[in-house]
């Protein structure tokens, strides 16, 4: 049997899953999403991510589509009617189908869409040589904290690090601080072994993945500070990485082509991608 | 027979116009759309949409779904099976169906939507009243000269103004300067008549009824400028109006609850308005 996705109510074949053409979500990004890393068939940091969920939803005023109880049962199904050992759940909700007009409808009701995709870690080889990253004026919307499905300008600074050759863009914002990756939190490390990364208001996406970093970190005594960090900082770092559901703790090897330290994955990159792989997966399965 | 969509090369019932859950306009408002108002059968200044639309298209990089001349084929049947006389044709392109990924898909194939909706002018309660606006930070995204579906901060605006009890949020800009509306254009009359408009840069839309109505002024000798204007010129300002391709051009008597001049529908205004709608329906047939 194929994927499947949940639409609105149905398990139906990926392929075949569709929503209506006046969709809130089509015509005027009028939704948000959420990624859940699913690791050996569970999802991790479930209660994490539909914390966010809800913060994102009650932002925009849109209701969630079931109680929290009921979509976990549905999101467990579709994991399990794809047979998702590892990889990611995608659900996203939208205010619902209206005739279109900006102004939210009376009586729409919140859409809700899942699917599932098997996905692999990065290899020893992707780990060694880390990703560069690109530099781009942050152009988003004011409100990124809010995770919506307004990405277009986070789809244009991917394509623009793709076709510089690098795996992910870092947003500048006007004062020239980093703001965040297009997908991802964006972390350095100065010279004196601190770990920087931009504290979490209404510029950026409060990544799972960065909030249970600063947990473990936390509780394990590293030394690091939650404030905004420069280009010039960044360049002069001694380790650079991003965070995110899909990639966890990835090395930062170059940044606008130039090298972050010696150019390699940087040892306290390393020691904390190893950390939060531990809090899900204490097994080794996964490097 | 009821409304008909065209939904990616077929005529289907409204309702039943989907498209796939992985649509990239579903997933990352990767899109762009127009809006086009429709005068006893005819699309009004079709082309200097479709050049808007092609703009907005290019500046995403997505190619044109069609060639021009089939697109306006498709669009005049919208209108045709739609027995549309008065009223608007709507029509969307995005990017396509691809796996969920931030950066372009290499093979996806523009999808495009078009629907038709009968609507009726205002009336002359309306026109006398006007509309009210209230002002709000613009926090979209550094693009707002694409049109595209990212339209999620235009919907919370619209929503506050309506909330507030106005038609329509102004926006503005850092420098306490407007911006335009949340789905219109913004203009003032100066106390010596000049008429101001922001000028077509980025920050903005331009919208087809800004520009017609500019060159009407420039052909009838109007007075005026293209340049931005602040909330405080606008509060002094002797009339003020909005444009779009649905309100043609519509008297705003109120900013922030404080009158506009003598809170009636000013004289420039209401002149241009007849001169706008002259340049398509010269019958009188709207008002």
């Amino acid at each position: 049997m194929g994927r499947l996705a949940y639409v609105n109510g149905r398990f139906v074949p990926h392929r075949k899953g569709q929503v209506h053409i006046e969709d809130r979500g089509y015509q005027f990004a009028d939704g948000v999403y959420e990624v859940v890393p699913v690791a050996d068939g569970h999802p991790v940091d479930e209660n994490l991510h539909l914390d966010r969920l809800e913060y994102s939803l009650s932002a925009l005023r849109i209701a969630m589509p079931m109680r929290r109880e009921v979509l976990k049962l549905v999101s467990h199904e579709v994991i399990r009617r794809n047979k998702l050992t590892n990889g990611l759940l995608y659900m996203q909700v939208t205010r619902g189908v209206a005739h279109r007009d900006h102004k939210f409808p009376k009586h729409a009701k919140p859409a809700l869409v899942m699917t599932a995709k098997q996905t692999k870690p990065p290899g020893a080889a992707e780990l060694n040589a880390g990703l560069g990253v690109v530099t781009r004026p942050d152009i988003r919307w004011k409100r990124p904290d809010i995770k919506s499905i307004s990405l277009l300008p986070n789809c244009l600074a991917k394509q623009e690090a793709v076709e510089a050759g690098a795996g992910e863009a870092w947003l500048v914002d006007e004062a020239g601080r980093v703001t965040e990756g297009s997908s991802t939190n964006a972390w350095i490390v100065t010279k004196d072994k601190r770990v920087i990364t931009r504290e979490a208001e209404r510029r950026i996406l409060n990544g799972i993945t960065r909030r249970v970093l600063l947990n473990i970190m936390q509780a394990e005594g590293y030394s690091f500070e939650e404030r905004p960090f420069t280009l010039e900082e960044a360049e002069s770092a001694s380790e650079a990485f991003l965070t995110s559901s899909s990639n966890f703790v990835m090395p930062v090897t170059k940044i606008d082509r130039r090298m972050v330290g010696n150019g390699e994955p940087g040892p306290l990159t390393q020691a904390l991608r190893k950390a939060y792989i531990a809090s899900f997966a204490p097994d080794g399965s996964i490097q």
